[in-house]
């Protein structure tokens, strides 16, 4: 049943907790960095949730990895499909190699070279298709026809968002305790995730979501109270470019997500600013988190912010800057 | 008294654990990262031990944080003083201001650009010079004679060497024991702190050093049986172009310590790996452990390999690729 065409369920905090434990023997622990010349230009207390270190470079591990170990034996054997041209295509493969079932991933022409090698030397069978969304929908269902494959859709899906979540119980423990939480917003997995997770631990933590300027549906979508419509994206942040969903934007309403949108210009000079001072190699969507806190340093300056980094897959021979 | 004019003592293994309860409270306890992907090229089981995230951006804070923190409040109070064109005069500008005393940094005409403004942000008062040796240690004479400040050199120093060791105590119980160790070779006061402290824990441990080919005076001298006389480097590993000292070499010989000499060009190839593999920025210099690991596959192949990465301050708007 396409994602389309019922309510994905947002998970529950047992859920993410059953997510952490389940992904325990596979995950990368990451670290959590702190650095006293951002404290300083911020004026805040920043905590860096490593997740461009994680298994295949970006959170999406997490979440890929939680699906593939929540089939039965049976339901494994016939794999697993997605539509990504990115990261959550990666980790989805990865994740599928660590159980030896096979990965079906289906790519939209002009995705990013070098995320299609890493798609590629992980192991799955990929999909060519043309780049919209009704072509990657449709691949994807052909192929589930054709193999039995389970769809695990990049962020609409219970296990996915439960998964992600996974990310901010490390950092919470990691940190001794958070004012706020920043994660980027595109489909909204992570920050559905992050706010069932974080809430079920700390209630009163705020969570913030950073969003760009050319993809900002999630920021308008909570002014108007209601999911705006598709948009044509634009903004070089590559892993953001997407609609959130619909059960991920109830839970931002649920829990008082706040979103701040950035400049492409901000993000590459936050980006900088990560590369140089964290000495990490992170991709644009990871640098809106910290381009957002210094946008609004009225929001957060004295407090103790977690920031995710998301990922750190970006071509280094095609910089931004 | 200049460091040419008396033998340097080598640190004892005591004196590495001293320098790590004197930096404990300063110094970042770097993570250590593996990767499947860059364990299957080298079929080895790899550690990568992150000084590029230590504070300052290299290894170096360690040896300085120690040499600061030795000194009696009367001499403190006088300054430190160095000659550094990089990762150490940084390094003792910040360890200077966590115990809040002058640190005077003799700077050579042509100095990477990056490098010098984080050592002025450090709060260092700056000496500029030619760039000649005879030129850096007669102005660094010049600043002891007029402020009392004491010389903390970049390697031929006992506590310097001491902290630098610090790094493989951690290493080693992070990665719960290795067979080989591997570091850069410069002036060798990460290598030789590295095998004393090593050897303190796992006798049995190999040491393993590796040398830019245009710098490559350690390998020679170990080659030769004794140091070769000056040279004019030629590498693109700007933290490595150093004669090593005459305490550092003796320390190479004494633990047996084997070198292995890399191109630019495969401390580039192996800079990329890491840059995309383990999605860290780290400088020239740490890809040379790397590089030296993919020359050699005979001698690390099914082995447990701790890799120093030693630095990440590079100017990320002019890579050498």
């Amino acid at each position: 049943m396409s994602a389309s065409l019922h309510r994905t369920a947002l998970p529950t905090f047992a859920q993410v907790q059953e997510a952490a434990a389940r992904i325990a023997p596979y995950a990368v622990v990451t670290p959590v960095l702190r650095n006293a010349a951002l404290n300083a230009l911020t004026g805040a207390d920043l905590y860096f949730k490593c997740e461009n270190l994680q298994r295949g470079g970006a959170f999406k591990f997490r979440g890929a990895c939680n699906a593939v170990w929540s089939m039965d034996d049976e339901q494994a054997a016939r794999g697993v499909v997605t539509h990504s041209s990115g990261n959550h295509g990666n980790a989805l493969a990865l994740a599928a190699a660590t159980r030896g079932i096979p990965a079906h991933v289906v790519v939209p022409d002009g995705a990013v070279r070098t995320k299609l090698e890493a798609i590629q030397r992980a192991g799955a069978i990929l999909h060519r298709c043309e780049a919209t969304q009704a072509a990657r929908e449709a691949t994807a269902a052909e192929v589930q026809r054709a193999t039995g494959a389970e769809l695990v859709h990049p962020f609409e899906d219970t296990r996915v968002m439960a998964g992600q979540g996974t990310a901010v119980l490390e950092l919470l423990e990691q940190s001794g305790g958070l004012d706020i939480v920043v994660t980027p917003i595109g489909g909204g997995g992570l920050i559905a995730g992050t706010s069932i997770a974080a809430h079920g631990i700390a209630p009163q933590l705020q969570i913030h979501g950073a969003e760009p300027m050319g993809a900002d549906d999630a920021a308008r979508s909570l002014v108007a109270g209601a999911r705006v419509g598709p948009f044509v994206p634009d903004t070089i942040c590559d892993g953001l470019r997407t609609l959130i969903g619909a059960a991920n934007f109830e839970a931002l309403q649920m829990h008082r997500v706040e979103a701040t949108t950035v400049s492409d210009a901000e993000v590459i000079a936050a980006m900088k600013l990560l590369w140089n001072e964290l000495k990490l190699v992170v991709e644009t969507s990871s640098a809106t988190v910290l381009a957002a806190v210094l946008k609004r340093p009225e929001v957060f300056r004295g407090r103790r912010v977690g920031l995710v980094l998301s990922g750190g897959n970006v071509d280094i021979e095609a910089l931004p800057w």
